[in-house]
């Protein structure tokens, strides 16, 4: 773990655990699939990340895909770590995508080429205008849902993420797959183009259900690939070797 | 599990070993997926959830789509925890889903979207005359074999969810899935929109075949993800920690 | 096994070891699915389920579906239970579905929704006019080749299963799978629908293929899960637990 | 083995093995699948069952289907017990079904529901002429290509099984499957509508690839349903069990 | 290994190890599919079974079908049995099968019924005019991706096959599966109409990956069924029993 | 390893480990398939493959599909034997397909088989003009997306492939498979024209996800194949044996 991490800029996720395994933390601009089946954490963690970035300063979007931005704090009020100035001094910020996809007018359960680059866009100018620095999509999988073909949801994936990398701003899509799945995404082509994968998964250990995380890449890092046993407590997420001598 | 479980409200399921495994019931409003293969025991353990509801006041409806709610009465008489008088009081009501299909004049195969806002509509419009605050729909997987698309599953599931939820009311949606399935759902995408996730499952254990329960994700609380063998008894579930030293 | 069975009326199968499992019988009314892949076995059960039906003084109907129900005859007479006798005194019914298919005009490989109420009304027809008390198809799977929808099979099998139900019929509906398939149906909603699921398979052991049975589900009664080993001998059906202990 | 084996007559297969396997032999008029993959000898054990019925007196007729009859006579000539004498008698017929397509006009890819009826017509009256009392067809599955639902092939393979057994003519169905497949045909439904089904498969062993034979279900008679080495010899098939002990 | 192997006539490869396993070379005018995933080693035993039968004075010809003839030529010019003269005199000939595409006017990703004939009739023709003995298609894989049904491959193949052996030529087909593919062909159809079947595998043992050859049928032949450990050299395919006491 | 390892000239990668395994390097003018998953390495080992041959004085030229080559250069600064200096005397150039695309009109999601023609002539083009001995795409697999049979696949690679074989260039085409997939390409086909594979992937191992490299096929030279431990390390790749005598 001497090895220089490479030059570029961090984005310290405030995790203290993921921090230590990226050497530092996300490279700044990079956008990042975190892939896992349900209850594996992915929301918590993605949540957390967000929090952190608005305590330091930096504008954080969440953009909600399948539930309503209400209920979803409802569940997070709980959490020691999340603070409700953050909201009010617009650190924080909450968009439902329905929402948008309404003023933007598009209703129908499909999305054409033009529409997407509408929607990228869209996405694309809030971003900017509410400078913000972290963001959340969750989940990118709902999205790629309306898109009818692998090609389409390449390009969708790339150019949202060249539209945030452009904008330094550092992003998380969460990607969801089935229990017991081995794939990185739901259509098997989200993870080409993203720069960098985190899979969080179920583990069965004596009759118990572990959550997992490992880093699977990471563009513009060394990192960590070894697996950790991952906890959702009150003061947020807590990552422990699954085994010592597990790091790269 | 001195750990704070949080602080929204709770629906106290009545059985015993789930309200522990949820550190005390299930958060109010939430929509469980009650997720297993046939013979789990989904039907009998979502029937005792709403008849502990109506003992307790609280009014529950079974909205039955694939067996007649008749016959599905003559197998939980035997029950010593069912009373008649609870039916006869208007606590615990039972309705049959191809029945409110006729009444919508929904006679197709296949339901289209405004006819599935429709459906929702006209659950919700009777959840809320009637004041319900606990809800089961056995199975949600028979009602999503008329939508075509995942995308109109995923609608669906979320648009009734956000309904239910905006009347308090706890729901629980049976799902069903084939024998040995390690899924969560017949098409994949149920679970996404869930606000929680139990796990029923058949387990072979020396020439017998065990019922388990675990609870793989509730939004708004801790909970254990432990594995629990599950009993069927003339007095209802009983839940049995599969191994000691199981609980997160 | 002291446990209260509940208070629903029994079909008694006059299979010693199946009552037993079923601690008394089959629930009376109800329609199970008796699955398994070729040369379990089913149609011997099935066929003796009819036979000690008509030996008690009930009409017992088997409707063939793929088979011939003359050469059907020519490989049951050597059973020791089988007399020639149930036969001649309309006790014992057999009646060939593509006979049926003819007599009502379908000649097509496909069936349509209006098509599939015309022959659960000619089947129920027959099943009052016969007073008919125990009923076999063998196979359902060959019917449902000709519904092209899930949702199409769920209803046929939901409708004629309410219509012998209404007329306190018990009733087997045979189910192939494929060699090896842990379904418990071909089309994989069969068994949705059903009051019971009976699974009969094969096993490898020592170089023999033993074939077993077990009673994954039945609505109305308590009953044991475990796998029995079974054999057919001239004086019929035996079943022999695998293990011993391997009762709930 | 001292059970009472019905009351069927028996057509003797004069492969030694096999016919102590069926208490027997084949209940005459049954027609069998003789399933396995590529090079597991099916051809080579149909081929020997018909020259034993040559031998014994009874008319015999090959339906070579993929494999020019010439050809396949050349291969079984060095084989002991084939005479040529079988042939020139009329004991022995072979067939070609590409010649009986032609001649029946049938030269598309697919077969319609008339032409299917055609076919069987054409061979049932093949056999009926030339007293078939031993008839093979290699392989039907090569025909069931030309059929394109599951629903017509069930339909050919009854209709042809039921004009045989009307001749009291015992049939072998050669079906193909796939390398590995534990499947007993390649549709998954011819074998629902057979009266027997003989698995032969391939065997990995310390490096060498054994043959084996095993008798699923044979309707009209007991029969062992352990698995048997089979071994290809210039004197014929030898059948040995697997395992001491293995047997019904 | 006693045994009489029958009367046909052999091509003996000159593959000292696979003349062995065959007793005695391949049954002349036999059609062989030899199958295996990429790297196996397929094409260097094709081509040394035609190099070996040019050097014996029969004519041999290679259909090369994905790799141009030129640059298969640079790759097997180290090989030590490997003499540019046995082109130049003209028993050794490369076609590229693009070629003769081009001149019978077949530039569609499809072709018709008509168009296999009239490819078959091709092949069939040069190998009569150039007095082929021994003919490798390399491979017809390739070809049968432009053939729309597994009974077009079948067709294909058959005639194929047919044409070839009234010339008596004796063919290997080359026959491409994915990686770990445990099938005989990338269709499923093309073992099915092969004179015999030539598996090539590989297998990870210790770290390494060894490549194996394994003869699975061919018919007109006793043979060992043991799988071979193969070595490619410079001087050409050298085959090692895996295991002592693997042979039939 | 002291067998002769052909005649054909080799393109040295300058990756110490990987030349070993190669007996010496490429052959030049082969076109490699590099397989793996998200993670495994593929991208670092092509660019550092292309550095070398810069530094070589050989012009090296990466098509960049996925990745714009800006946000790929900010991550490849840190490694040591990168040099700026390489770009600006034009010995290492980077190109980024879809502004190719767009200079050629190309903007559909799917391409006709004449564009493949046009767009394999532009490389061709490009690689001829700019004098191009090195040439890498990354990856391939994105533009097959845009392909729709296996066989317009097939021609693709094979068309691309003689096209730089022809200008003596020596190619790495990039191969993206599913996590865990064993396949060689994600359409199965691409495989079979490559004149090599070199499978990379993932390897779990207490708990550590290892990544591993291993030789599959390669035409015109001697090779090991047996599996290497890869290391990404600021010097580049390091390849460890998996395991002593694990080589051909």
């Amino acid at each position: 773990m001497t090895q220089k991490a490479g030059e570029r800029e961090r984005c310290v996720t405030g995790i203290e655990g993921l921090d230590t395994i990226l050497y530092g933390g996300i490279p700044r601009s990079n956008t990042i699939l975190l892939t896992g089946s349900c209850g594996t954490g992915k929301t918590s963690l993605a949540m957390e990340f967000l929090i952190h970035g608005a305590v330091q300063g930096e504008n954080s979007l969440f953009v909600s895909v399948t539930e309503d931005s209400e209920k979803l704090l409802a569940n997070i009020i709980p959490y020691k770590f999340f603070d409700r100035e953050l909201m009010k001094s617009g650190r924080l910020i909450f968009i439902d995508l329905p929402v948008l996809y309404e003023s933007l007018g598009m209703n129908k359960a499909e999305l054409s080429m033009e529409e997407v680059d509408l929607l990228v866009d869209a996405i694309a100018r809030m971003a900017r205008e509410l400078q913000v620095k972290r963001l959340v999509v969750d989940s990118i999988t709902s999205v790629c849902y309306k898109l009818k073909t692998p090609e389409m949801i390449r390009d969708f994936i790339l150019k949202l993420s060249k539209a945030l990398s452009d904008l330094k701003c550092t992003s998380i899509l969460v990607s969801e797959v089935g229990a017991h799945s081995t794939s990185y995404s739901m259509f098997g082509v989200e993870e080409a183009v993203a720069d960098g994968i985190v899979l969080m998964a179920n583990m069965e250990r004596r009759g118990d259900l572990l959550r997992t995380l490992q880093v699977i890449k990471m563009r513009g890092t060394m990192h960590s690939r070894a697996k950790y046993v991952l906890d959702l407590t009150s003061t947020g997420v807590l990552l422990v070797p699954l085994l010592k001598g597990g790091s790269t």
